[in-house]
């Protein structure tokens, strides 16, 4: 019956599509950490949009300002034009995120999606400095299109551009050698070497933890110590949260464990709340040197995005309920998984707040532990080089009793997959 | 006053901020071709959101099948994943738009923008071909990323990528010299010439009329033989229907009116109907060479805009009243216009349906006539290399008696300005 | 018996050995116009190094300072320290090339090809302007270092690269549209387009003659007419003269014929007198921005190339004589196979000085008259992008019955490949 | 009066002239390992002509047969005709060079200089193995010409191209870390994981010991890793024996002493034997997939540079003599030099045979030395990132009272310098 139902996306949707092969059904409606399909099953979401529905789906405090702004025919796409809804999100941002924080960034609107901040970012840097080279690290993520593919790891994707990608050098992420080689030995030497034949980075672009790459955890120390390095040789510090940005690993922006203030941020995923397209980045008002328009993008002005944006900052973060009670969730995963992890071979844990990863040694087994569990009704997906980490991104707003279902369903999953 | 009700935008806001330098004041909501602002004062749109809003603003048949997605809980944000919304798209693109017009396009579904499905041809070409050079048009424009910047004509935009932008050479584009010169004789020399030092490209990519670059307009029979030219040296053919696609010049794709069936085609604007987020790249089946993820984007499944999208298509490409309409109406402008451009030295006209530019022999006149245009409630901004015209870009939903006010706000302008 | 002697090379040398092929024997010694292999046959060489035997083999003016140089002791590899040898050389071009026609052009000794020459051009023009790209012109050849190959128009040369070739345009040399289209018109448009797509230039850098292209010939107006167009926009001129200068043309420099002074020209070939490789860079005083070593190559100081360079300046230079008698032998050339060409079908001439070119309708008969003239001891060989050019290239020094002879066995070979 | 008399060079020359700055003298005549100026002062030469002396200046088993050669009217200029001088060339390495060392290398007659060499070596491992990235090492130095310059280092030397050297990675050389960090971690690790955002390279360029780096010697277990780890991957491995070839470390070739096989090998400077321009690339004979011509020079048969080659390799390299003597002087230096070297603080010695390189902790020292040095009649340069290292590389033919000599006029200035 399935396969007839999905007779069109078959026929007519290109070889590209991908999640549809891992979860071989069709959705129909969402709520909260729960999907449905139309035959009326319903999947534990630990998965979350791939981090955007950090509120989880169609949250009902973002859902109502949504449907009221539509229906009162609020401006729905308005470029860069001044609005009555980018106004009070700016508001929001300045006194819900910004002010307690310290924090004076200007904000830029690029287009709605994480690759496109990342390319209006590295733009940025490059005009500012005046150089061409971007480090990025080993395994890092920052998106699909030809500039913020150039910083990106895997393989396969850079495979896809069609050409060399070029002005960029990857670093080794922090725990790249396990601990055996000094933090940074490599990267201050060759930035200190002026015959390393390493050219002067415009940046460094970082996640500080690596989503796609395998929930792979940059410690604050190694981020302080970065941070460090690019402010005495004024190279540029940049950090994609666009994925563990708003809230993923406990606070709003993930740098805040280390206490730095990088010099340009870029947020998406989650920031418009509801799952809706939006992206912003953000810099030192110093580095403010776009002319009008430089850099641009049709959907810029996404209204309905500012809407559950603004809801979302307001409703989320006025206090740091949500970030204790992610860091708690995340504790419970550290308990639960840990005892797992100690007590299966071949298996491991790492991540921080609600980002977790169940690393295997045997990487088949995590794509047939997903697989388990979509039949087992959690929906969970496999990051990493190889496709060895089972990757855990529950919406912060799973609720406790859904928390120990999914660890529940996923600890039968690996049980039945180890059992093989 | 404004000025303090806008202080938000001038403290946080970036400088890369554009239309609301042009439009100073903030709007709040919109209903078909009309804009308001915070002080009730009402706008006539011949803007159409860059031409994302062919439909215009927050059209009823639109929006009530909306709000009633987004109350009944319809996925949000989908990625990939199949979900009712999207199948019933895919059906209805099928039926209504592919079938009658005899296309086998395959649907990819890349990131909402524009130029993310640039950059999505632009790889599947060079993939396909194994070759990296594009052939992209003098005064061409197709997007910001690092990708699509590299076709782009702007110098001012390119200068931005702050790394130089490679694997793409411009050719001229129909009329650049007036006809002085045999279409295509450079291109098809340096293409047959194996010392031109050209690479053999992978792919052209091409507008039908270039919105950005001054409303250029090329004639069918040049894009026949440019597709002729193509086809006969197994280079991809591209059109980047973005901003004429939808219904912009009249049929549903700019490229009907020279009979041609580009390799790939990309939308985005007016696709999703409401202004929402959303892009399309589509293909010759044979060119669906992907491998699954291959090029991705967290918000390729927006789904709300689906839900849009395939309202618009089949509500107004179930038949051709829109394309008649739309022809007509371009007519109407071309009549008005026409004869105003008859009457005063220094100006004349060009455009297809309903995208339209008046050209200025002075080009200081065009910003000072969508300044003064801006001030008497019509809002219509300049395009080309100096901005020296004026571009018409009413929604296709325009009704005879706006089209005529507007039509009179513009000319009045045009008197005024030239009355300086 | 030459299959047996030549087991060496077969077996040694690589793939990549090509004139060998042509011309199947070993060659022994050499004395003016003629070559002898080593079965004591005899051939009449119009062909002359390629270019860098202007004054023939060993020339007995040339020789006799160079053995005693040798025999002295004098430096033989003196990088750039300062050596008698190169005083003298450098006084001599001040006092015989430069102070008669007025220019002032530094002096740069790169390293001894003229790849190397072309490549410190593009250097010191791409440091000075700060600008990257190129414009070269099309079936233009400028040598196959990975800059040089940037600006070569020969696409199974460029492929070779490896790598994309890029920073370089091509633009229509002249009469590459037969004189159906202006000259410049492309050129010039793009430059001034802001929204071309073409990135502002570096500098230009342009045969007169393109040798290896096929003995495309550019007239004097259309240089003054580039040199004019490149003045007014401050884009550097690179005249690439290694090959037509040294007076393979007439005058020293092929530009002179112009009445323009490029800002950069580029030396080879025949520069050294004797064959020995040495390659100079010139270019204006307000240009030589070099910091110490910038630029540098360990043969840069190849001095016996020194001493047989300023012997041949000193004694072909002093006077008009080799001008006026080159030209004369040009034109000794163009009444000869001018006849033959208007009575043979298929075959035209074209050429200046001693460079002309035999072209062919069918270009196959090309490599076949070259292959009868070898037989019948003459060299000769093709260049133009499909090797339809019989290339004349004799020493200037050529006698007029030398001269008369190599013109009565050409004939004879176009006669019997016309005959087949 | 030495300034009156080279007022030529300040008025003619380019300001790029780097060692007539450091040794401010006119040279005329110059004879084993001593050269003499136009005042009549010997200075003695530990410096080789950067290392293309190997036999010393002008030697007279080399001298006579170049002598003849051009007396006899031997072909000077060749290209890659076949020519007798070539063949005899050829079948010494054959028999001379390979065979003893069971090596089957093809051989290519590249244009006469190292950087064309590499340009190449580097062409032909893109072609083989369609990959396009080539990893090079920190403090490598390979050439100016782009392809050369974008392996090579020097921070200063890389800004000169004015265009982003792409398409190249450095790795750490041996000793980088001064042994804190495993041989090959990082180029290991990054190969070998697929989403390290490294793309497969075509080649490995190393240099066994990098003189103008700063005299760093890689270790034979090293480069044997290197070897390894690179076949294992399919990466071909280019050896750069421009300067350490001919016997430098002592072996013809320096990559002898760790018992491997390149896959591709380069040479210059001393291969001439006489100081005259010429280059080799030699590869495995699976490898030679050149095309006829692909890659040419018009200077790539300099054939009195042939003979002196062959004169010398026959002369020199029929025996071990060398070699052993070599070796022997090499300890002589590190006898001398490195009491030297204990004695005095901020002082250490490194180098292999007959490159050894004086390291200074205060790198201003070095440049004094060398000055000091001059000024007594002895040449030698200054290498390393910041010029801290003093290089000798005195001709291998350097007699044992000319190197004591030497030694001293070097300890004596490192006295004077030290005193200040």
């Amino acid at each position: 019956m399935i396969t007839a139902e999905k007779t069109i996306f078959e026929e007519l949707e290109s070889n590209v599509r991908g999640y549809c092969r891992a979860w071989p059904t069709v959705f129909t409606t969402a709520k909260g950490t729960w999907l449905r399909d139309e035959d009326g099953k319903d999947y534990l979401d630990f998965f979350a949009g791939a981090g955007a529905l950090n509120y989880g789906h169609n949250h009902p405090v973002l859902k109502q300002p949504l449907l009221d702004y539509i229906a009162s025919d609020g401006i729905t796409h308005g470029l860069d034009m001044s609005t009555v809804a980018k106004r009070k999100l700016l508001e929001t941002l300045r006194d819900t995120i910004f002010a307690p924080r310290g924090l004076d960034y200007k904000v830029q609107f690029p287009g709605p999606t994480g690759a496109n901040a990342v390319e209006a970012a590295l733009k940025l840097a490059r005009k500012i400095t005046g150089r061409k080279t971007i480090l990025s690290f080993t395994n890092a993520f920052h998106g699909m299109t030809l500039g913020a593919l150039s910083v990106t790891g895997n393989a396969a994707k850079r495979a896809g551009a069609g050409v060399p990608l070029v002005h960029a050098t990857p670093m080794p992420y922090d725990g790249y050698f396990d601990g055996t080689t000094a933090d940074f030995q490599w990267m201050e030497r060759v930035l200190d070497d002026s015959s390393s034949g390493f050219d002067r980075p415009a940046a460094v672009i970082v996640e500080t933890v690596q989503g796609e790459g395998g929930v792979n955890v940059a410690r604050a120390e190694w981020l302080r110590h970065l941070a460090g390095l690019c402010a005495a040789r004024e190279i540029l510090l940049i950090v994609d949260d666009v994925q563990m940005g708003c809230g993923r690993t406990g606070p709003f922006f993930s740098f805040e464990v280390a206490g730095i203030t990088p010099d340009i941020v870029t947020l998406s995923k989650s920031i418009g709340g509801y799952g809706l397209p939006m992206a912003l980045v953000l810099f030192k008002p110093e580095l403010d040197q776009w002319a009008p328009g430089e850099h641009n993008g049709t959907f810029r002005g996404n209204n309905p995005a500012f809407v559950t944006a603004q809801v979302a900052l307001e409703h989320f973060w006025s206090d740091d309920a949500l970030q204790t009670s992610t860091l708690a969730k995340g504790e419970r995963i550290e308990q639960v998984l840990g005892r797992l992890a100690a007590e299966v071979p071949g298996v491991s844990l790492r991540g921080r707040g609600l980002v977790q990863g169940v690393v295997f040694d045997d990487p088949s087994q995590a794509s047939k532990v997903c697989q388990v569990a979509f039949e087992r009704g959690l929906l969970v997906e496999t990051s990493g080089s190889m496709d060895e980490v089972v990757k855990l991104l529950p919406p912060l707003t799973v609720s406790d009793e859904e928390l120990d279902l999914g660890l529940d369903l996923l600890s039968t999953a690996i049980d039945t997959v180890g059992g093989h």
